[in-house]
């Protein structure tokens, strides 16, 4: 148990706020609801965009970047985002300051605009406003743009990662010239970030659809990923909508077919965004900080020599050094840690608590003996190994905690999704945490009822559902879908 | 002389938006003074990013995120900086939207914020406000954080990447023990600013230090790079500041010294933004559009075949496939250019337009006698090469092309910049073009009247300045500095 941290079974939210903290991943920033992201949560961050970036370029998916400033009016051409949006906005209304008689500075009441305009929550009303501009034929689709943005929808109930003011995302905006291409480029990027979560971030995920009363605001379908915290609560990760053609409706975004007919264009939009540093504390982290998964730790290994004076540090890295830059050519992220004046010991809790997958000890116990200690975050475990089988050992080691966070993750979460044949059944494991997989009749009454009971809602519908034979756990009626409740984030 | 593009010597203004325009870097953004970054567009600032990004961590910076929105109290806090900033803030007051009785979308009054928040001109000060949290002792020293952003200033006269209202940059910010670190590091991100411009912007830049009345709005000191743009006219492209003591000051943030005193804390803050895509259209751009330093060009190598139908293409990727793999896995960012129903003229046009530096031609005629045929955009010369040697060829055109476009940009630059005897001759040189380099007597009356009556400013006192025996142009007093003036964007 490091210090200064509540332990994760004590209290979870406190130990979230204090891995955060300790860990120097975040803080609060001045006005309310809003997030420092400070450098140690930013590199996580970078890695973690970097690979996206890379698998929607892959992807012929291009970047760009639209304004901040949305017209006020632009909101309200989609009937449904608007609805979604118009309650957490942060309104721009005037551009000047002055100074007034007493010295004070006040917004200058001459400076007001004409039109207000909203910061973005999102960006779909004014990229269709471009593409309107942009498109006028089947030769100018698809297109395939994707931005790193921040965006602004105003909260009160502040949570770091999961629930700023303001917050970092990635919203990619595709158009195409028919629904079929529009809702396969849906569920590819879908993929992407189930590949992404599995593969990088560690993070198991639950794909599917998510219902009427959960989708976006102006989305025909949404797809999302759900992820299953350590507290066994659900956190939406990623979400994925194919909106058919309702902005380009709103926005009179028309092609001329192949056929030299005129038809709206179709739309995909979809993102992830800073929450998911938010789930990667709460899948991995344990009583001692944080547990960060090779392929996004911003120091992979993390080497803490033993030394008392200059004298025995040098001697420590005559040692070590040609193993240290070997890695480092090969593209591990390794760092020495020769910080003076600081315990080994304090060091071994420091970078547990930042979540560094691998340790490297040496003192000269290891030197005598042509060894080393390798430590492991994921497990804790320590061995002493031959210092010439340091440079394999390590890089196998990345990819067996890789592999093995994963399925760590994994086995929690499906040892935490439950099947239930009553409601009473259903309501006592909602209470205790956990996810549960059943039937429901599909209509809004019963999952809005089910919400206001239990605080449970419907994550998705999964892709393999098999709602055959099952009736609605709340209704008793035949279900129309199977289903994943879980209390979430 | 490519279709529809202005020419650069008939009208320099209308040359730059048609290039913006038409080689797909930008489009105007629906709220007056914004701007959209088009794929393209933005494929060139990812490239210029990622290099100074590269440069930065190299130096020991790290990134990290502070938020978009700053409590208005903040901006008064140092006096200067409201001063500077307070004309062009963009303020936000509500945070709700309503309906109104006509169905109409309205600011909910009952949403007015109790305190207005200014959307960030700059980040000094709310960075100043978390560094006093993280600063306590010399221990905490320095902080060197960088942050790539969006920041707002509110402006009525747009030019697309010179002058909007939104614009993408970096900002950086370091905390330091003592002034000569603070200075020391502030002249080394200057020198940061000059390597990329010339190494990979192939822009050649002067460096120097701004007067009282050119600096930054906080600052003690401000350095900058200017270049001069393809009109002679002065363009700051980089600004680099020493801020001394004055933010730690306002927001109080003093550290305890390794003699246990207590000091305030010095600082450094710098920054290029995308102002830069101008800069490189404006100093390389020509008659046929856009020409891109292969250093920062996302197409460094486009391939035109000549195809009449399926099987000619299938023939011509037979003979230059192995060829495009072999330079693309040396790192080089080649592209075919195989869209059918398209001229190989038209696609001439286009990608001279878009600036790409080398094109690679390939019809039958080559296939025949094994070559292919190299042209150049830098100098629009064509070659027919062996293709056994299009490997080399090609990445020794590209180095050869990164360099001469430094010098035909470094030539110009050189040759327009003037030393004069009289002020008659100062305002016919200023009226004319060009950037001159004479006596000032260092008064802030005479750099006001010069600007008053030659709309030319002091773009930099130089570092080589060699002020002795030089006298004022203005006054005829003797001079303190030698400066550059110069007609600037």
């Amino acid at each position: 148990m490091s210090k200064g941290i509540t332990p994760k079974s004590e209290d979870h939210n406190k130990w979230y706020t204090d891995v955060i903290t300790k860990a120097e991943l975040a803080d609060y920033g001045p006005v309310k609801g809003t997030m420092v992201i400070k450098p140690y949560g930013f590199a996580i961050w970078e890695l973690v965009k970097d690979e996206f970036d890379r698998q929607f370029k892959a992807t012929g998916h291009s970047n760009a970047y639209f304004p901040l400033f949305i017209p006020k009016s632009f909101l309200a051409k989609e009937a449904d985002h608007v609805e979604g949006f118009a309650k957490e906005c942060a309104i721009v209304t005037h551009s000047r300051l002055m100074t007034d008689e007493d010295n004070t500075i006040q917004v200058d009441p001459s400076s007001k605009l004409e039109e207000e305009i909203i910061v973005r929550p999102t960006s779909e009303t004014v990229i269709w406003h471009m593409y309107k501009k942009w498109i006028n034929s089947y030769r100018d689709l698809p297109i395939l743009i994707n931005q790193w943005a921040n965006v602004v929808r105003w909260e009160m109930r502040t949570r770091l990662f999961l629930r700023t003011s303001e917050f970092l995302w990635q919203e990619g905006h595709t158009a195409h010239s028919n629904k079929d291409e529009a809702v396969e480029e849906t569920l590819k990027i879908l993929d992407i970030y189930k590949n992404v979560s599995h593969n990088h971030l560690a993070m198991p995920v639950l794909t599917g659809r998510k219902t009427n009363a959960e989708k976006f605001a102006g989305a025909v379908d949404t797809y999302c990923i759900e992820a299953m915290m350590g507290d066994k609560r659900a956190l939406q990760a990623g979400t994925s909508h194919y909106l058919g053609q309702n902005f380009a409706k709103a926005f009179d975004v028309k092609f001329q077919t192949e056929n030299n007919n005129e038809e709206y264009v179709f739309a995909s939009s979809w993102g992830v965004s800073t929450r998911l540093i938010g789930a990667i504390i709460m899948v991995h982290g344990d009583d001692s900080g944080l547990r960060l998964p090779p392929s996004i730790a911003p120091t992979q290994v993390v080497v803490v020599p033993f030394f008392k004076n200059d004298d025995e540090l040098k001697k420590i890295k005559d040692y070590i050094d040609p193993y240290i830059h070997q890695l480092s050519n090969m593209g591990i992220r390794v760092l020495l840690d020769d910080r003076p004046k600081m315990s080994p010991g304090f060091k071994f809790n420091e970078w547990e608590l930042k979540g560094a997958p691998t340790r490297l000890e040496i003192g000269f116990k290891e030197i005598e003996n042509n060894t080393i200690t390798v430590f492991r975050r994921d497990t804790k475990q320590k061995e002493n190994i031959s210092i010439d089988s340091v440079i394999t050992y390590t890089s196998n080691l990345l990819d067996n905690i890789q592999d093995n966070m994963f399925v760590q993750a994994n086995d929690f979460m499906n040892k935490n999704i439950f099947s239930v044949s009553t409601y009473d059944e259903f309501k006592n494991i909602i209470n205790k945490g956990g996810f549960i997989r059943c039937g429901w009749d599909g209509s809004d009454e019963s999952e809005k009822k089910i919400k206001e009971e239990t605080k449970a809602t419907i994550r998705c519908i999964p892709f393999d559902e098999k709602p055959d034979n099952l009736n609605c756990i709340f209704t008793g009626k035949p279900a129309k879908h199977e289903v994943i409740f879980a209390k979430a984030y």
